[in-house]
């Protein structure tokens, strides 16, 4: 089959994409907005009629090895029936079909490699609804979101990984000439030529609540550099990334690869695969989202040394004074009902001095912020249709019993509720909880959801030093901290930098902590407890790839 | 202390440095000749002036942290007594001194680290010949190697990591402005500064060869991403590493940094203190040149994933054909008898066809090519002086045994033998031994030192598959390969790039493939057992730090 030109179409876009990676402000090609305009007149219907489909039925996916069975049950947190089943299949059977796929792959430039993932990228953008919608019936987000998290911005993320990829890769020329003067002497002259070899079989272990944002980055890195990817979901999630799976392969036939250079590992609650793959030393590099506990089994079980994680973290914020307590209550609020707090960026921990803040209305107690942020919440959620657009619905069962379970740990500020016509969906609104500082056993302690705690402290710097400490301890991925003193807010910048937490300042507009965009933010830092990698930095990608050399004697000039 | 602008002056040597690593070519700013003219008139006897006024003394390093007892019993393979004494340190303390001096390392700019480090470098070229007798002295390098690999090559691979780490340092820019456009709304505009944050504290185990080329890489490395480094030379060779630490130390002062960013960790047979510092969770990166035994215990008990290394494997080379028998065997017997073959580089497995090879003087059979090699082992070693400046000593007692073992393990080509004139000193010339293809527990072990099989095979093609295969399995640094036919070196290509493994094709003069040049050849790939690392590549520098953010609204334009 010819190739078609894919990197010919797309190198505007991969040039663009690597000049953004090294200026880091705002760039997207990936337009967020579902409109019409962009994505077509018919595109929002269509996406949905596909997801549809796709409803109570064998997930099609032509070639894809398997051992006859089928496995899935993913259940939507809105209470959708999905009934889609997905081929069954051996994880050695995998990894051998993963290994005959990787030698054209691996010898196919980097450019065409990048052009191909390009197009991917291309066609699962064009396809954006239909993934909105399966995403959203996975993860439970709201439409919105979904489609923008599951849909550009996801492949923002991807795209990002594939540019530094390839501008590593480019580092390294195909060819040199060495020519090492010898005095009088004729030189030395050796011809020398450099191949980027990759490291084998990738493995990208997906997560429930982000399967493509938190996915696509280590499937395209992987890609772009070489490896063969065996995707493997989160039971929970698989629909959004078989999609993915499925341009992928089409894409990659197309342009006279194998398609399973790209494989899908469905797999089911209670017959979970992941550690099998996960200890399979023909599984050289692996990529994985979720929960710190099985992070750290995968990081100390895993038969290769190159794991890639974001686990989890605590993220604080610290109040410590404001110009404009309305919005900083207003984008707090936000902050923490955006998809019931499902977010790994989403803050849990709030701290405050207990003597109060001084604000643009005056000084204001502790209780007065909290119950300030409290309405906010209130107001925000105060209409049911915006109350499910911003909070969705809650993609585990068990995040519900956990919102119990801590109201009884302290003062409840505001009680979580389920959404008013979210009925047969699971709901919650944020919970907020006042505890004393001396409580670290309560707030010290990850409580994924809609969860926050108010944290009672002695000051504004015993407030700061907390948050920076509990960041070290236990990891974080975010922090915002709100204040008026230009040395508090240096001492917070060093702080958080110096245990990798991503700050934001004085958030009160409509940019939010969670929220962290491909090409400017880098994505968890690698170092504190939340992860071991960055999305997306030179390390992400440097060492899914070596380089290989071979030297001769080159002709006198 | 007012701090000299260190990278004002080397910055255009910084600048081609980072040039030459992407380009790839020949070039090197530290001059490789002992040379009178650019070293200066008095450089040699001052230097062996220098070296001497060590001797019998405890090595003086001012301010460096000791717990008052004295260590070190370094041997010269020459004979010649040393009895030099370095502080004794207890590991925690020294760990404990290094993260406090980290503080204003990690917060100095990269352009200042690379500063320092250039003067470091600058300022051991500068001492070359004291460091080239202090190589010679432990590692049994004959002096003009000791000076060459020990100096100046030892200082372009140092130079190169700098480089290497400064660019991928300059990727994140300090600062950008984020601009996102909001339709006909004032577009969000936020302020990001991003910071270089090292992982912390970083041990470099030196090995016994080649302290210093092999050495430097990761010393500066980790010093140009901000990470303290505790140098931890093998006991055996410490005195080379030694001057560079005090170098260091007294560069770092001057220029206002805590001296104890770069420490000293001796220790001496008997009593290593390596395992203590490996498995310190305090030491965030690992720099390890070894054996593979102890790479291995290092790899999995080191309680830091961050651990780069180059250990050892089995290099092959085959020969198929040539067009040029006396230029063939003029270069492997250098490559052979160099340093005693006591280079992680040199050959040790040589392939040949039972049937034997094509060549310019006609068909030779397997023995007779054998014979021709052996016959320029002697030609090249014939002149006693000469034997002695290209073979030096043997730096390990253990070695001398394994070559007396070796030689009952097949037919003996070339008996191994002292080198006249090196009465009082270790010397051995190579041992050449031809066993036949199936004798694999032989030749498949790593037998380090003068020491070669001639390994006869089926065939070319099996010849050459029994290689490319050996590289895969027991690791590999280097390959030649001898051929004439283009298909078959193509093979030879594929195959070995596909394990990883620095291939040389039909070297027949001044090149040996045992050589390789900083800024042009990667030193190990990471792709085979023979080390998990490259130098100098992106990935050897990239996790060695991190990124903070930090963001803000930016007032409207």
């Amino acid at each position: 089959m010819a190739q078609p030109p894919f990197i010919e179409t797309h190198r505007p876009t991969l040039d663009a994409a690597i000049r953004a990676n090294r200026e880091r402000g705002y760039w997207s090609p990936y337009v967020e907005a579902p409109s019409r305009k962009v994505y077509g007149e018919t595109a929002a219907d269509d996406g949905e009629a596909a997801f549809k489909a796709l409803l109570g039925k064998p997930f099609a996916l032509p070639g894809h090895p398997s051992n006859g069975s089928t496995v899935g049950k993913e259940d939507s947190p809105f209470g959708l029936p999905l009934g889609i089943t997905y081929p069954g299949t051996a994880p050695a059977d995998l990894i051998a079909a993963a290994q005959v796929a990787m030698a054209s792959w691996a010898a196919a430039s980097a450019d065409d490699r990048a052009g191909v993932c390009l197009e991917i990228l291309d066609r699962v953008n064009k396809r954006s609804f239909e993934i909105g919608h399966a995403v959203m019936h996975t993860t439970g987000q709201a439409f919105l979101m979904a489609f923008q998290a599951g849909g550009p911005h996801a492949q923002d993320r991807g795209l990002e990984a594939v540019a530094m990829a390839h501008a590593i890769q480019a580092q390294t020329p195909a060819t040199a000439l060495w020519e090492k003067p010898q005095g009088k002497a004729d030189p030395l002259r050796m011809e020398k030529t450099f191949r980027i070899i990759p490291r084998g079989v990738s493995l990208m272990i997906g997560c429930s609540t982000f399967p493509c944002w938190n996915g696509y980055p280590g499937l395209f890195a992987s890609l772009a550099t070489g490896n063969p990817v065996i995707v493997k979901p989160h039971p929970g999630a698989i629909l959004p990334l078989a999609l993915t799976v499925r341009i992928a392969r089409e894409v990659l036939a197309e342009a006279g690869f194998d398609p399973n250079v790209v494989l899908l590992a469905a797999d089911e609650p209670g017959q979970e695969t992941t550690k099998d793959y996960v200890t399979n030393p023909m599984v050289r590099i692996i990529d994985y989202t979720g929960s710190g506990t099985f992070g750290e089994w995968v990081r100390h079980n895993a038969a290769t040394p190159l794991v890639f994680t974001e686990e989890a973290g605590i993220n604080p914020v610290v109040i410590t004074g404001t110009d404009d307590l309305k919005g900083l209550c207003r984008n707090l609020a936000f902050s923490l009902a955006l998809y019931s707090g499902q977010m790994c960026t989403a803050p849990q921990n709030i701290f405050l001095p207990k003597a109060g803040i001084e604000t643009d209305q005056g000084s204001k107690t502790a209780d007065e912020v909290a119950e300030s942020l409290s309405i906010a919440i209130d107001k925000l959620l105060g209409d049911a249709e915006r109350a499910a657009g911003v909070c969705g619905a809650v993609q585990n069962p068990a995040t519900l019993a956990r919102v119990a379970e801590v109201a009884s740990l302290g003062t409840v500020i505001r009680p979580s509720t389920p959404i008013e016509g979210m009925e047969g969906a699971r709901s919650a609104t944020p919970l907020l909880v006042k505890v004393d500082a001396v409580e670290e056993a309560t707030y010290l302690t990850e409580r994924f959801g809609p969860i926050a705690f108010i944290i009672v402290c002695d000051s504004a710097e015993d407030a700061l030093e907390r948050a920076i400490r509990s960041t070290a301890a236990k990891g974080a991925i975010t922090a915002l901290v709100h204040g008026t003193d230009p040395a508090l807010l240096e001492k917070a910048e060093d702080g958080f930098a110096s245990t990798g937490t991503a700050l934001s300042l004085n958030l009160t507009g409509g940019v939010f902590v969670n929220q962290s965009a491909a090409f400017s933010d880098y994505h968890v830092s690698g170092a504190n407890p939340a992860g071991n990698a960055s999305l997306t930095d030179a390390a992400y990608v440097a060492s899914r790839f070596r380089v290989a050399t071979s030297r001769r004697h080159a002709p006198a000039a």
